[in-house]
């Protein structure tokens, strides 16, 4: 009995929507140690099967009754992983019948949708958007820049490139970032090439200590990262991002999850439809 | 009476759980149109007051009574936002109570744990392996490659980078990714740089219709991208993962989410604790 208790996300699909059900969830529980098991595409009787003899295979291994995380279209395979010896719990068991009632229509039990390739147009626009993200990624292509829905600025190692093509795989963006260089931070100066640009761009700045930290890890001993410098070019950013109006947020102990929010709530760019939207 | 029906992602952090499972729940009923708004951060009383009379408003402007996906911790929050004149549907409200019985443990509600920076060190691995997935996207480099956990290989534009950069994002994992270029396909090897690698190595392959109506997206009426050419590279590239034992599979009708799912499985490679896992 001194295992992690076994946690396991079921679906018929990829199971990134059980996955992200149950982590949500277990974030609420401190102290305790889990094993967690992604089991997806389980979508055929023989599968559900299979996974049932599986799970309870590990419960009695380790002693402890196993947490299950399902979503599952297909009744039939759900009726099945309920026979689970463990706590099962599934998404649309809750909340379908509900929303059958309330929008008075049958729901069409069709598999994979959710992060299927849903919508043809729509998926290939999204792999256009993160090909244009890594080509105009911290500043190396101005070509076509007009065409970015963002332009992501600030000093070298405050999150610009993660962040950029997070937007760009989970929200279809077409987003670009540019670094300010020392030149650009000294004269308060935005790069040559945003002229006109402005208000497409959003500032990221960082804490002194956390961006002290982060580029030490790159070039230790530099004076790149070094404490003053690191300082120096975020006050001369957050001066340049107020002058010219353009809004920015601290991402010093921000998620890209986080960032990413800030910055489509405050362009206004959240296109819905997406997987991360 | 003719608007979509509004739809409301609200939580007291970023959102992306309330998306995930309204989404996939959505998915599910065919023909009706959905006007989706995200409302994070809704984390104070007064916040969730302003929410409440603005699903409120847009619900009598439509006309129709709005759904609300909601994920929150907060149970002061929570009990306001379930006063809205819609169908109120909480993850935590149906699923925390069960999970508290079985685990003998009551949950901690702490804000923002699902996509925040749970923790620093995971975190900062993860940033890490964005700009390493940066670096060696389609073979720019070969610095570190033993460092590499997945090496992903294939013709042109079979969705290896927007792959790969899944991988790192929402895995942490250190993906790269090389094309097989047209020597390499004739002559039935891999690029020289993957010698002893083959074990990190996963191969994508796509139909010739596909690939051809994609490379011409790119470069319309080339050699490239006509039907004949894309057919011989995807024939040798099979030729060639077979030969070598490489795991493979056929991306041309998939979503990055399922081949990523396909890779994670086939090398064992998920790591838990990451967005994604």
């Amino acid at each position: 009995m001194t295992l992690a208790r076994p946690v396991f996300f079921v679906s018929d699909g990829t199971g990134i929507t059980a996955e992200t059900l149950g982590n949500t969830l277990l974030t609420q529980f401190d102290g305790l140690e889990f094993d967690k098991t992604t089991l997806p595409f389980v979508n055929t009787a023989e599968r559900a099967k299979n996974t049932v003899d599986y799970i309870n295979f590990v419960g009695q291994q380790t002693g402890h009754r196993p947490l299950v995380f399902s979503t599952t279209v297909s009744d039939e395979v759900r009726t099945m992983l309920r026979q689970v010896d463990g706590l099962f719990m599934d998404l649309f068991d809750l909340f379908i019948h509900e929303m059958e009632r309330e929008l008075k229509l049958g729901s069409t039990h069709a598999q994979g949708r959710a992060h299927g390739v849903a919508d043809r147009r729509r998926y290939d626009e999204r792999i256009e958007a993160v090909h244009y993200a890594m080509e105009h990624d911290d500043g190396a292509s101005t070509r076509d820049l007009t065409r970015a829905d963002l332009i992501l600025i600030a000093p070298s190692r405050c999150g610009k490139t993660p962040t950029s093509m997070y937007l760009a795989l989970q929200h279809g963006l077409y987003s670009t970032n540019f670094p300010l260089t020392v030149d650009d931070l000294e004269q308060l100066r935005l790069p040559l090439a945003l002229k006109g640009l402005e208000a497409r761009c959003f500032g990221l700045t960082s804490d002194p200590e956390r961006l002290a930290q982060v580029r030490s890890e790159r070039r230790p001993g530099s004076r790149y990262a070094s404490l003053e410098q690191c300082a120096y070019e975020l006050r001369q950013a957050e001066q340049l991002y107020r002058r010219r109006g353009i809004p920015y947020v601290n991402s010093a102990s921000m998620s890209i999850e986080e960032i990413a929010t800030v910055v489509l709530q405050e362009k206004h760019l959240r296109k819905h439809g997406y997987p991360g939207a």
